[in-house]
């Protein structure tokens, strides 16, 4: 059989690759039993190899390809471009078309990451625009997220593709579900919203079938964490408005919840009692499992992870690579976009 | 001096007149020592009259205004409008036209709210499109965000406008402070987002100054709570897909939290230490204290109650209707138009 190869960009985010290197070593410790991966490590091979000696990894897991510099946090896409063939970075994207890798994974500057992967992998010919999908938890699990910020402006044929490329990608991770499909707006009367979006509920009510995604009509900003639905379709700039308004919400009340329990000696005391029980409700909103925004739409995917999370966040956008290759990722974009041709 | 008079729409929203006037009865009490205001009641005389009778008002405070009929939820605005002449809705608002109050509220439904107040009040010469503003919970207080839906599509100069209207508003709640108003973007450098919002920037840049407001940039959804800016400015598409996002993950953690901490006995025994505690907490997060948003642009201001909040739901947006009134809200509007004629 052959191996899942995930392509990492070891030198992307912040500490790296002391922090890449070490979500490398949680990942495999966690799988190693499976005995179906590889992982390519691209960065400087020096340091790498110093990170690398840390653990107990089996060498038969990794493979390091040295490369001899990094895009840096604040380059733009522009100037990067002209300095980045020999960067961590491009030669992480470029082994998939080199044939030695199912996927990419960096934790480095997102917009350059955008560009330079539509470069080297270009758009597959049924698409327009690319569309970088993120998890979200809700009620019942998880659903998908799309766009979140590739293209700020979209029309009704990119926001049909956002719903084909969210429902594989849907179905790659949880292989045994139909996906339901939800246009965001802001009201869920067909009368509602702008011109595109009724033109896509027109459209997605005409490709809606069992086989590929069951179109459920409009959603509210109100409803996407209530798991009634399992994938959003919206423009990227409405996506990265709704990513980061929850983001600062949750933000905004787990701290002033952790304020609230430490602010005397009675809350402190109540810790002893719900410590655990905290502590499992700190788990399931830990934004590090939500971690890795995946770009689709290409002819290979590539994930973003958060330049600022930690080894362990690391290490899920790790595992998220492994999940959706197994899943059979590009395999379930072909068959929707075929679904989308011949209707 | 001359008295505040609040117009209410009685009939609107669920469980009213039981509730508008139950919420009446709270800000009297509250507030009947100032001394300085009215409350004017619109809808079915003899029900009103009945939950009236439930309570303590000193008759001089209020003034009941018979009309025949109700604006019902599902109406759409098209219909509504040809019916609407005799409504509770439509004479409330009417009552500020006719020199007999300062500001209008309902709970009732708000695509006919907006239709018919703009039809009575008329849009100010100065402005082009109205906008909802809501109050927003953050680190340090609360700041303002506008438009929430009233408008779907938006130039810049609406957004400029919405500037000035939201920091007149802020300076009516908040009269000792000078408004800092930030641009809602995905991202916050210069080159991010859309041509409009590139040609907001600029305006605002330019008409920034220490009367009026002071501009600060763009900001990302994630720093909306965190208390560094005033006034949000955002077009109403975008608005109510970030005000519903928040509402829905604030009740995704909330609910989360609270099965949390009553899931076995020694959760429920931290709940004897940490009650008081958990309270504040719960209460600071009370939507009903942020209930009403108001609607901006028109020759007088009117303010839209949720329809499904409760008698001190109601009760937050009639004081709101009183505090901003008692700011010289339409003075402080008028003044900040001025600034964006001169320059």
């Amino acid at each position: 059989m052959k191996k899942i190869t995930v392509a990492i960009d070891a030198m992307g985010g912040d500490n790296s690759p002391e922090k890449t290197v070490n979500g490398v070593n949680l990942f495999i410790e966690k799988n190693k039993s499976n005995n179906d991966f590889l992982i390519n490590l691209f960065g400087d091979e020096i340091r790498i190899n110093n990170e690398v000696k840390k653990y107990n990894i089996p060498k038969e897991l990794i493979k390091i390809t040295h490369t001899k510099s990094i895009i840096s946090d604040d380059e733009t896409p522009l100037t990067a471009i002209k300095n980045s063939k020999n960067t961590s970075m491009w030669n992480c994207i470029k082994s998939q078309i080199d044939g030695d890798a199912d996927i990419s994974l960096s934790a480095g500057n997102t917009g350059v990451l955008l560009v330079i992967s539509r470069m080297i992998l270009k758009m597959m010919k049924q698409v327009n625009k690319p569309a970088l999908a993120g998890l979200w938890p809700n009620k019942k699990g998880m659903n998908v997220v799309l766009d979140l910020g590739a293209n700020i402006e979209c029309n009704e044929d990119n926001l049909v593709d956002f719903a084909e490329l969210g429902s594989a990608l849907y179905k790659s991770i949880f292989p045994n579900e139909k996906p339901l499909v939800s246009l965001l707006n802001i009201g869920s009367e067909e009368i509602k919203g702008t011109e595109i979006l009724k033109k896509t509920h027109k459209k997605l009510n005409f490709l809606s079938n069992e086989n590929n995604f069951l179109f459920k009509g409009y959603i509210e900003g109100n409803k996407i964490m209530n798991g009634e639905t399992n994938v959003i379709v919206t423009d990227g700039f409405t996506g990265n408005i709704a990513l980061k308004t929850a983001e600062g919400t949750a933000k905004f009340i787990t701290d002033d919840l952790k304020k609230t329990l430490t602010e005397n000696l009675y809350t402190k005391i109540s810790l002893i009692f719900s410590y655990f029980s905290l502590k499992k409700f700190k788990d399931r909103l830990d934004p590090r499992k939500y971690n890795g925004a995946i770009l689709l739409g290409l002819n290979g995917p590539v994930v973003k992870s958060h330049g600022g999370t930690d080894a362990l966040g690391f290490c899920y956008s790790i595992d998220l690579c492994y999940k959706i290759i197994k899943g059979n990722l590009m395999q379930q974009i072909r068959n929707n976009l075929n679904h989308l041709k011949n209707e």
